[in-house]
């Protein structure tokens, strides 16, 4: 019994869907399972109302047959032209092809382009043929997660905690945000973890109150902040966590900050609840942040969605109307960034339940201090 | 002087081109030296036939304008229409936009419909705007490499080099795959590498013999083969190398293999010279591997492009007939991989030059055992 496949056939079916093409790889390993990284070259699912296909480069076919739960795989070599292969297998599996989606927000107009032609190709003189976009379709799936995958994105959150505690336990005076950085990239490999989800991220003091710097060659000073943000990728899905310790004592303003963040962060949290809108979130921790002063300090949105990748639906902002339902993973991630001074952010990412939500990550959130 | 944005703009200037449109992270780089990786934001880079400015998330502006060469940087928060303000901002740059390009093998469906609607929007009604795809002149651009850019390459594959080298001494009878490729980046990530080209590539023994595996758990045995491919990016700019060392003794069809393979990566190395079809590579080394009788065992293309990414133009496959010419810069990375048993690849990456090509990595080819 293959469920997603089976939704998405059904959707086709009363929409007189004939193909839906997907290229995005973390779409294809939703559906079938295989996991791939094909660059310029493709990896597409093709779906008809009655059956589905992989198609691949010769290279990854072995590979897609032991990993995938798909049984037809055809493939290409590097001279072949791949789209007249994709139109020729998929016309075998429909009588004729009058309207196609394709996941608009993914797909190049190149391809795009390409996978018409060859669709027309196979069609009678003056025949044509409709395309549409079927992203809010795929998004709509894959925003709402099943307990499969919930429980590899426990696993993955598992995995996290353990590397902020590595991250924690290789601190001291003069390393580099950078060696830290590799130190818990190196230990997670030791525990088979092949990817993180983003680069993982360290950073020091000052050098924190830019939400989106790189650990560099700056060095670790006694009291001072050191803020983490990282994640795994296991079995395909994603984890994000981030905490800020203190490494001495940090100044009264320092707690300050950190104490209003920690406020939004659990009220926010708390309030989940099947049936809110995404953006009532994001309002909720900003008026904690607002009302201590530091409104105009907190300069993202409060969060985004997680699953197989640590960038998805849904967007916690606060003009999303998306109305929360149980399944669907985002995270939790105020933060306050006086520039120059200080920066702290305290995230996890959650599963909504049926009356609230569980982190996937546990570390506990109250201020860590290493005393030195 | 910025001879990438002018060389742009005459193309415009000649073929009536009113705006460009660019939107891929490395392309972006290219001209403005602003390094990002936007995910589902938009960090994109417009330019008309006498301006140009770059539009970024807000979150960014400030790396932004600290990295780029461009003085006019337009922002967006995740709560406002990028492509409103975009086409805002370029009308107020050109007359009327009658004519405007983009590249089709990068951007997305959707979009390429919003930019057009915004640039609609802002016309007088009934105005007709046509649209075409520039990555072929990108891309030609892209491919000749600027001594700057070789300059870059050169340094990204010492440290490859290192990189080898580290994977060599690591080495010891039990360790995993895994384990290597973790020293190897941790260390990379000490000499202030902070992203490898892809993903480090370790394999032992057999498990070598598939040309796209992954490293695992495998441990290292007495007397057999270790595979490594790998590169970093440096200052934007990416190195790729493979080597297969053997660790003890190892068989006799196996030093013939790498033999073999050594031959054809010389031969092909050796008559590289401007002027010639990129193909004619493809089928010099395969042709030393197929009258050795394992023709049927090389199963990918010679090599592909390098550049600000390991995988870009040009592709040197047999049927590819791209004109080399100085200031292009590509891999040449023959293999053959017989299943179950031993694989072997050799690979170096070079940039033609008025009479041949150099190579960007210098490790010995010669086959190199450990004695153990």
């Amino acid at each position: 019994m293959n469920q997603k496949l089976n939704h998405l056939q059904e959707y086709m079916v009363s929409e007189n869907i004939d193909v839906v093409y997907l290229d995005n790889p973390n779409t294809v390993a939703y559906f079938t399972n295989f996991e791939s990284n094909p660059h310029e070259r493709i990896v597409a699912y093709i779906v008809t109302q009655k059956d589905h296909f992989l198609f691949v480069p010769t290279l990854e076919k072995e590979e897609a047959s032991s990993q995938s739960n798909v049984e037809n795989i055809y493939s290409y070599n590097d001279e072949e032209n791949p789209w007249k292969i994709i139109a020729e297998e998929t016309s075998k599996l429909v009588e004729e092809i009058n309207y196609y989606c394709v996941d608009e927000t993914t797909l190049t107009v190149e391809r795009d382009n390409n996978l018409r032609h060859a669709f027309l190709d196979r069609q009678k003189k003056n025949h044509t043929i409709s395309s549409d976009d079927i992203s809010a379709i795929i998004d709509q799936m894959r925003v709402v997660k099943e307990q499969d995958e919930i429980d590899k994105m426990i696993v993955a959150g598992e995995l996290a905690d353990e590397a902020l505690q590595i991250g924690i336990d290789s601190l001291v005076e003069g390393i580099t945000e950078q060696e830290v950085a590799a130190i818990i990239d190196m230990e997670m490999k030791k525990r088979g973890v092949s990817e993180m989800s983003f680069s993982t991220l360290v950073l020091f003091g000052d050098h924190a109150a830019s939400p989106h710097g790189n650990p560099g060659e700056r060095q670790l000073k006694q009291n001072e902040f050191v803020l983490f943000d990282l994640g795994v990728i296991y079995n395909g899905y994603a984890s994000d966590v981030t905490r800020t310790i203190a490494f001495g004592e940090i100044s009264e303003k320092e707690e300050e900050v950190y104490e209003v963040v920690l406020e939004a962060q659990r009220t926010a949290q708390e309030a989940v609840k099947p049936g809110m809108r995404a953006g009532e979130l994001d309002q909720i921790a900003r008026q904690v942040i607002a009302d201590a002063g530091y409104g105009k300090y907190f300069n993202h949105r409060l969060g985004h969605g997680i699953g197989k990748t640590a960038h998805e639906f849904p967007s916690i902002h606060g003009s999303n109307e998306t109305i929360l339902e149980p399944g669907m993973c985002f995270s939790i991630e105020p933060g306050i960034y006086v520039p120059g001074e200080v920066g702290v952010r305290i995230e996890d990412c959650v599963y909504v339940t049926e009356d609230g939500c569980d982190p996937f990550t546990l570390m506990d959130k109250e201020l860590y201090t290493i005393v030195i």
